[in-house]
Formats: C-alpha cells, structure tokens, sequence
C-alpha cells in the first residue's frame, strides 16, 4: 500500500501514518520528499486490512493499494493453467471446447433434437437452461425441475455432458445431480451466498462475467468458489455493457489476454448473449477463438423464430453446421483443434 | 410493437407477418410504403410477446416494442403516487426521511452511539447492515444473526426503525424478525429469487438500483416484489458505473425525474455510496435532495477511521450534524420538510 | 511514481529502475521487501516523464503516478478560487450566473424575443448558437457569420452580454470579435489546436467535459487554455455518456465536488443537454445547484415545437420563467443568490 | 417515424400529429388503438425532419425513427462494398493490409529502421505520427513539418506508402501534400470541419471511432468526408472506453459485423490503442483479424522503453515479426490473405 501525504503534511503526520502501520504488524518505508513525502506499507497480508484506515489519518492525500485483490485465482498462487475436466473432456487444455444448445428447455423433443444436431457438428457439451433468470416477472420463467429431468434424459441417451444455470441456493443440490457443469450467470457474478454454495459441491462450475463488473472483480468472485474447494471453475466472458446499442452487449475481448496473465483459471466465450443477433454470432466466436477462449457457448434452436427466449441470438442447425466448419480451420492456425 | 420491413421486402413477406401477428390474437395496422413497409401491432398484451417472434420472419429490418417491461411499478397502472408507511413514518410524502448510521454493524456501543447521535441530529430511521455482500471472501462479512440482534436491542431501547440489507432468500425470515426495512443490495437487484422472497413479506423493501442496470430495468425488478402482493417498495439511487474514477460511482440524479414521471413508487437517494468520500457526501445530498428525492440514506461512523467497511465516505457525528443543518433549510426551499 | 517490481524480480533488475530514475534527474527510495519490492521515485518533475520508460524494464510488474497530470488548473499551483469577470458579471463568486437563450440562432425576432423574455426571468447572459456542431451533414448548420451578427446586434440593444460556440480555429477572431464568452463544446474538448486558439485571445472560455472525459482529462484540457495565458477559463459539466438511456446523458454532479477540491476554476452546469427533455430540466437545474454549481446554461426557446435544433429540451418562456421562481429560494437557501 | 400517443390522448390530439405530418409533405399511417393511437409518418426525407417537430404537441408520449441517420455511407445507398485503393494496394479486398510503425516520428534513423523492420515482416504500410494530439500541453507534441519531411524521404527511398494523422484544417492541406492516407484521430472523429477538409482532399481517409461514439455517429461522421467527394474513406475500429481499467480501451470487435451489415466502407482495427501493454496486442491483432478486419493498424519501436509516446503498446521488432508469422496462417484459415 503506498500513502500519498499531502503537498506540506508535517512531520507528526507522516509518523502518524508510520505508527498505524506498525502497529498492524507491517513493514514500513518512508521518503520524506521535497514536495510530497510518501509512505510504502510492506507485508504479505496487507490486502485484508482496508485503505481506509490510512485514507482518513489527518495530513494523507491518497492511498493506492498495490496487490491484486484476489489470491487463490492468481497466477501468483498457482502459477500453471488449470485444466478443469468434465466427463472425461479437458477445458484449458489444447482442445476448444464446444458447448451448445438452446438458452431454455422447451420440451423433450426440442432438446434431443438439438442435441443430436450440435453433437453431429461437433459440439461436445450441451447447454439448455431449466431456471431462467428474466428481467420481468411476468416472462416465461423456465421449466425448473421438469427442465432439469429433461436434460438428464437426454444426457443418458446420447452420452453428453450438461451445462445448465442455477439461480438460487435452495436448487444448488437439486441442479447439482443432473448437471454436469453448474453454470452461474452474469446476474448473479456477485450473489456470494450462491457463489459460496456451488463452492461445496464437486462439480465444475462455469463463472459467467458480470455485465458490469471488472476483471479484477470476477477474478475475486471466483475466489468465493475456490474458498470453498471446489477447484474447477471456468471463466466465461459474455460481454459488457457499454453505451453502444447496436449489439446487446460489448463482447471485451481484452479480457482474454488481461485473464490469462494474472490467473491460472481457464476461460471461454459466450459469442451468443453479446451478439443479440444470430449474424452477428460467428464473427464473435471467431475473434473470441483468435484471442484465446478454451471454449465456446452457442445459443442453438430447431426453430429460433418459435423461441421462447433469446431467439433472435440463436443459430439454427444450419447455420450452426456452417459455423463449426469455418471454426475448426481457425482452430488448426491457432495451433489448437476442436 | 413496430415491426419494419427491409427496402424491397415482397408483399408476401409482409403477409406473413401480419398472419403471424394475428394468429397471436393481435390487432394489425399495415402501411405498404413507397420505400419500406410498416406494420404496426397493436394490443394490450403485446408485451409478453418476445419480439424475436417476428425479428426472425423473413423480410423483417427491426422490430421494436412501444410498451414499457414494467407494469405494476408504472405509473399507467397506478397513477396516485405511492406513500409507503414505515412504523408510521411517511416515505413519499412532504417530508423528507433521512436514515443514518453505520455501514457495518460492528458492536452494540457502536450501534447504539451513532443511533443517539443521529436521532439528535434529525434522522429517523436507523440504518446498519448485519449481513454485508463483501467482493472478496477474506473481508470481513458481518455480524450476521448477532448483527441483526444488536440492531433490535437498540431499536427497542430508542425506538428508531431500522433499515438492513438481506442477501440470501435462506435469511430472508430471519431478517424480517428484526428488520422494519428490508435493503435489497445493488448487486442483488437482478436477484429474482430473492426478490419474490421479500415480496412475501409484509416490511417495506428498499430496493436499490443495480450500478449497471437502466431505469426500465429497476422498475422492471420492482414488479417482481409488487407482484407478489408487498405494495411497499421504495426505490433507491445510489450511483451508476461509469468510466469516471475520480468518485467510487456516478450519482445518477437525472434517474430522479425519469422515475417520478412513468413510476408511482417513492424513491430516495444513497450519496454515500457514490461518493466513496465523506468529503463529497454533503454535496451529492444536497443534489439528490434538489432532484427530488424523497429521503437519503447516509453512512455515519463514530470514528470512520476503525471502521470496518467503507469508513473512507462514513461521516463523523460532527459533519452529520453539520450536514443536517444544511440540508434543512434546502428542503424548506424545495416546499418539504425534513 | 511507484515502481512494483514483479515476486521474484531479482536485484539486478531493482538495480537498472534506480539507475533509470536517476539518470533522468530523480530521487529515489527502494524498499527490499520479503515479497516485492518496490521503488518510490521522486521529484517535483515525474510528471513529463512518460511511465513506460519505467514500465518496460524487465522485473517491472506496474507503475502508477502519484501526481496529477494537470498543472495550471490545480488548486497546488493556484490556492484561491479563480472568479472570472464577463461584463463586470462575476462567475465563482456567492453569485449563481443564469445564462439562457436558444440553442440555435434562427432569426433576429427569435433572439431579441428570447433575450427579453430570460432577461426578465433574470438570466444575466444570453446563450445562443450560431456555428452548431451537427452528427450529419444534411441537418441545419447554424445560421454562422449572420447568426453572429443577430447577436451582436441583440446585445447592442439590450445590453446583455453573449456566449456562443466556436468550432474551428479558422473562426476564433471572428467570433471572439462578437462574443463576451466563447464556449468549447463537449465534442472539442480535446481539440488542442482550438483550445490553444481560444487560450490567445482575450475572451472568457467556457469549457464543456467531454462527454467520455474524465475530469482529469477534462482539466488538462484547461490547462491547453491557461497555459497560452487566457486565465478566464469557466468549466461546464453538461452530462457524461453512459449506458442509460431513458436520458440524452447523464449529469454527473459529482465532478463538481471533485472539481471544486482539486481545482481552482469556476465551474457552471447545462441542465438542458443531460436531461434531453424540457420536463427533466427543472430537477437537473436545481441538483446542479445545490451541488454547487456557480451559473446554469439553459436553454429557452419562443417555440420549441418549431425549433431547429434541440426542440424537446427547450424550455418555453413559461416554463422557464416558473423554473427561476424555483432557483431563486433554492440560491439562498444555499447561502447564495441569483 | 413512429408517433406514439399517450394512454387516453384525444383524437384532435392526434389530428393535430396528423396535419403537422401532412403539412411537411409526409404520408401517414393512423391507428386508433384500444388503449394507444400510434401514427406511422412516412416518406424519403422524414430523416432531415427534427423527432422534436412531434414530441411536443400535446397527447405525444413518445417519438422514434426508423430510418439510420446515415445516408452516404449505408449499404443501402451503396450495395457494393467499397475497396479503397492507396498506391496500388487494395484496403477492402481478400487482402488484410497490414500498417506498421512508431506511434511518433523522433528521428529519420528511427523511421527508416523501423520502416525497414516492418517491411520485411509484411507490412505494406508504414505509420508514424508527426503531429500529435497530447492530453496535456507540456507533453511532447510531435515533430510536425518536420516529421512530415522525414516520412516522406522514407517513403521515397523504401517505396512504401505512408498513413500520417492530420489534427487541424490548418494543416491539411500540408499533410496531405506528404501522406498517402490521412488519418483522423479518435478525438478528432466528431470535429466536423476538419471532416469537411479531408473531404475535400483526393487522399484516402481513415477515419477512427471517436472512443465514446457509437457505430451510428461513427458512419454518420463518415458522411461529412463522403458528402465533400472523397469516397475513400477507410473506417478504424480502436476501441471504446468503458468501466474496466485492466486494459486502456475495450477493443469493441462486435462493431466489425455491425459496419460490415450496415456500410460499404472498409473497416481495419487498430489493435495498440485498447490495448495499452504490447502483450496484448497479439490477441487483439487476430480477434480483430477473426471478427473481419481488412487490415490492421500496428504500432511499432526499434527500442519502445525510450519512445516519447506510447512505447507501453509498441512492439519490438521481434514482437512484431512473430506476430506475423502467427496472422500469416490465420489469414488463410479467414480465406484470405497478408
């Protein structure tokens, strides 16, 4: 922590600062400037004690806080990449792993139909929401437990993984014996109860970015999770809001690289709730591919114009078919593969 | 909803439109331009209709909704203003309701040495919080159950309601035992489960408004709490995130007249958050105020620099007093009372 | 500045920054810690030394600046507050200046007819727009050299003095020789070429934020202004872009505390731009005054529903004449007057 | 335009919209709703008619356009994608034209060195700033005329093209007697004379987004430089400024399809700018490349800790060469080519 003193703080101000900072058990190193002197609080927990408690010392200008606020997602603390592995399929590793399907369960049929559609193209997980967090009440809110089972089904038919959102504590169990992956969504990044509760259970768990928040703030939420144990947590980057309107949200694709140094955690990319749009999809996962995602997570439907949420964003088999064929060359240039 | 046909689009395509659009239940009105079609759908109950439902028909340039997300917040569906009673404190009415004290509940003295301070100074409700939504897991996280106790201890030996946060729909009972107000935080706004949970209760509900979501969306979630029959809900500004980091948040004052006018909800305002100082506290007050809010939540601390959480924009018992003699005869200018 | 080094970064690496700072004239204090360490380095001239020479040594993990990166515009480098004098009409003292009049110059009936309406309101400057800035080509330009003239000829008549915008270095005499004030729009706040233009002549300048410039940034810019020698510099904070929509920008009252603490220039605030609609404008006016705001430039229109440009955030002669009725209690109430 | 009328407005209020309409020599479209009338104005030019015209008569809650602002550079006034041609080469054809060079000009030795770097890994451009727009005036401000003279003695003894930034209508026509392209900064993207200057000029014109515009204000800015003749204009996507602050701007890659569907201009990306640290540059460069760019727009130092401006962003001539052999094979996997 470095606490900036004010242009003329007295001497009995500086040593102020110094005596608190002592007396929390840190280290200090002092400059006393020609204009400004300014004061280094050194220590290896420095980052559990509030800069307020120097900000507000009589005589002190600022305080900026050096650390990281996270510590168990840092690449500091765990120096190699995390390889989470779901079903026997590694994500972090060389491979990029495809996860697709429809935002919401609409029926069994709707679901094996996809299923089979996104698994012939090359997809190795399929998503597909039971609980849908939606801005109205009135919205359709998801088929819940019935969603879930459905998802179950079709997951031991056909032999794929299953991604799927929980929303509240009190489902984190029930989610938990169907799903595969406990997917978090971006409304509830910071829910810290919630957060804490997929902590305890042994599956992995896909940490989708806060539309609003930083990447230092993500990178702390997961160490929510982490606290708790449970190790394989995903990163996925689904765009930011900016004042920009012509796309629902601003894919960051700097995230990508700003995450790959600082964490150890790996990352994927929703192209799907960005975009807003199905023709705008492709080109995101494309550039979330070239900036380095280990995943992506597709919005796929039989028949998005039939949709009962986020049509518009969903590609159809066809167009899902096509992309997969534009990706895996882009895979190979990459020196990764699909 | 208006749906806009792309330059050339064929009659056919425009027919499918409006055969969609009827076959919904909804009424039709078609313009076949010279240059572009329209047609417009009309209909009480367009808004439960995803619009991707015509977006995705073939021949379709936008389509885009006339109605607002919200309906029981609105003031369409309830023009008189509400005034929401809290142990017979009016909040929406010509007085101003000013709530103080502590962020961070830390020990009963120093619960019960800022809820004396502040009642003298003029406030009228006690704020506190007992469960405390921290970013990172190794912060101090509250009092919690203790918390929640030391606030009742006070409230019953001085008789000031009090205000406090609930996060987690497992708390929500418990909260409501000792709580006259219950917060919803800004980072829980989308927080639908929880939401539904204090709708159930019968204590007000201070809703604050996510730093990242717009005016729609807050009156969008306050229909989540309306819906479930607590008519008492009290919106709460307290700063947007912006790209500006010279204060923590942005207070944005202009969502004052925005609410007034399409909401019948009371809204009041949180300078504290926003400022992220104590020394620009008395400014986004006075501003919050003059924009018509219908009270202000402030953080005091007997002494900001122990404090546990944010004692940076905490304000002495001194500079509350001080504000609050500011503050009165502002009020006095806008035709209120404090 | 500070230098963190990288954990790890071994002596050799501490040694080459040391060696940097001091080659380049600067003092410095290392600190050896157990797990970083960290080089504080000083003198009164870190400013003009860009950070990268320092950031780009191996072993550097970051560098942060501890000084601000503007000079002329600080409260260090002027202590009192700067009141800038336009017609013997004092700006940033207890007087809060009202300046109003349409956003575009239409016709000479249009501007003598406003003048004498805001003048019996008691607006002490007249606004009015002559070159306008416009996102298209194909929309109204502005009346230009004979928009000038118009206002020259009103302020002949009646004895206010005029502020209107410049665009273009080619412009500045030109204008200057009509205009008491020039004003630099939110768009030009970082045309240096213009703002070094303006900073020779002798005129008031009233500099617009940005609408995506921090108020850093936007007091460098001032410093463009101050550092030709033109010390009547007045900023305007007139909304900042962001992602909410349901207003034109939003008013960030913030900055004027901010301003206020680390600057020593008066400050006034556009209500009418942030708001976007005539009936947000009366809340916006008085939270821009209340957070100490020392003049308001609002726009008035004989007929909003026919004007040129900015027609819905006009207010009509009424409206702003029941508007002044407002501020004027409002103005003492915060010890100040109209 | 859509007019849409209040809940219970009266039919002489909509008679009213209706004659206002027709009296501007517009067709209109009347539906008299169970609950709301709305009223479909019609027509060619209903974009150079103010929405403000509408807002304002009684009994109007809300006024939307259909039509984009932009006229000249749309798709829809140009199906045809255009290639802009400088010196030969094709910006907007299968190849994706690489740009390289420092961010300044210091010194013919350092031009030529790095003209040479960059030509020999691939670039077919070669940049390099002679004025320069500097937050604060007591920064290093460029070698201006100077500059000039050293990029074009460059150009005549490498034999490659030079793309330059002009910041004043002073200087362009000097400028443009120098440089093959003009470049318009990110500051300057909404300085509208300077606009109608390069328009003007028989040079191509790249033309940056403003950092906080959006991709309507950015193509409708593109009209002021088309509207004058110039059809060469070349659009740069370099990033938006957003709340994260690991990166110095958020590369917007979503803007790639946007401009692609609505425009037939040309778009590159510059990938140094949101980056801010040349380890990001590489994920930046091929996510702009994989989301569509035509060309990229690189900045690169023969010794980037010794640079006056930007050396933080600069790629060595290492970085840079292995960064093209790592596009080269991405390029082809796009169906393209460097």
């Amino acid at each position: 922590m470095i606490v900036e003193m004010r242009k003329g703080a007295e001497k009995a101000e500086v040593d102020q600062v110094v005596a608190k900072a002592r007396g929390l058990g840190f280290d200090v190193q002092i400059n006393y400037g020609t204009e400004k002197s300014v004061v280094a609080i050194l220590g290896s927990d420095t980052g559990s004690v509030p800069t307020d408690f120097f900000a507000l010392l009589p005589g002190v200008e600022s305080v900026q806080r050096i650390m990281k606020p996270y510590k168990l997602a840092s690449r500091e603390f765990k120096p190699d990449t995390t390889v989470a592995t779901v079903a026997g399929i590694q994500i972090g590793g060389p491979q990029i792993v495809i996860m697709a399907g429809p935002c919401a369960v609409e029926s069994e049929e709707q679901v094996f139909e996809t299923a089979r559609a996104v698994m012939k193209a090359g997809a190795r997980i399929l998503r597909g929401g039971a609980y849908k967090p939606r801005t109205s009440p009135f919205s359709f809110q998801g088929l819940q437990e019935e969603g879930l089972k459905i998802l179950s089904r079709v997951k031991e038919a056909l032999g794929i993984p299953i991604i799927t959102e929980v929303m509240d504590t009190h489902e984190v169990e029930l989610v938990a014996r169907h799903a595969d992956i406990l997917q978090i969504g971006a409304r509830n990044m910071q829910n810290f109860s919630l957060l804490r509760e997929v902590g305890k259970t042994t599956r992995a768990v896909v940490l989708k970015r806060g539309f609003s928040c930083t990447v230092n703030e993500w990178l702390t939420a997961a160490d929510y999770v982490l606290a708790e144990g449970n190790e394989n947590v995903i990163l996925c980057e689904r765009g930011i809001r900016t004042f920009e309107d012509s796309t629902r949200f601003s894919l960051d694709v700097s995230s990508l690289p700003v995450v790959q140094k600082f964490s150890h955690l790996p990352i994927i990319v929703d192209p799907s709730h960005p975009a807003g749009r199905f023709d705008y999809v492709p080109a995101l996962a494309k550039a979330g591919m070239a900036a380095g995602a280990d995943g992506l997570l597709i919005e796929v439907h039989p028949n998005p114009a039939q949709a009962l949420v986020d049509g518009l964003q969903s590609l159809t088999f066809g167009n899902f078919e096509k992309l997969m064929a534009e990706l895996s060359p882009l895979a190979q240039a990459l020196g990764r593969f699909i």
